[in-house]
């Protein structure tokens, strides 16, 4: 039958974006803030406190801000990403 | 012949892994500082002067600083990132 060849090379398809994902890269960021067409945030010095961690791996709930959610999304996607900390000097 | 279906099927593949990294994401960072398990940058305030831009595509060839890379990464993959401006009050 066709339908376990079909499957086969489906499965070398998703095999191969998965290898590029991983080498040339896709999309950041899945769902925050899907609507705007650049997600840029501001913030100023003065409100940062002694010390604040910002998100780079995208799914964090508080976006901008890091809840450790890259921990799992390092783990799911294979991915070694982690958070910006600004912070008054020690 | 059994090509052309091979190659559908294949291409039926990548585009689902294609959808599923819009949809649910895959790894953010493909080329970036990949010897370490989690990349965290810390910065000091008393060194950003007025104004710092950081980059959270993970495409900046002055990475952890946004070096405007972002903008072609948001058409090549479909994406709406952008980075973090760090600024002291207007
Ligand atoms: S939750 Fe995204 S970097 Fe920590
Ligand atoms: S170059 Fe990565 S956010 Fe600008």
């Amino acid at each position: 039958s066709l339908i376990p060849f079909g499957i086969a090379c489906a499965a070398v398809g998703f095999g191969v974006k998965t290898v590029v994902d991983k080498q040339i890269g896709g999309p950041c960021n899945p769902k925050i803030r899907k609507g705007e067409s650049k997600v840029v945030d501001t913030v100023d010095i003065e409100e940062l406190g002694n010390k604040a961690v910002f998100c780079r791996c995208w799914r964090s709930s508080k976006f901008p801000y890091c809840d450790g959610t890259h921990n799992q999304h390092n783990v799911a996607c294979g991915d070694n990403v982690g958070p910006l900390i600004v912070k008054k000097k020690d």
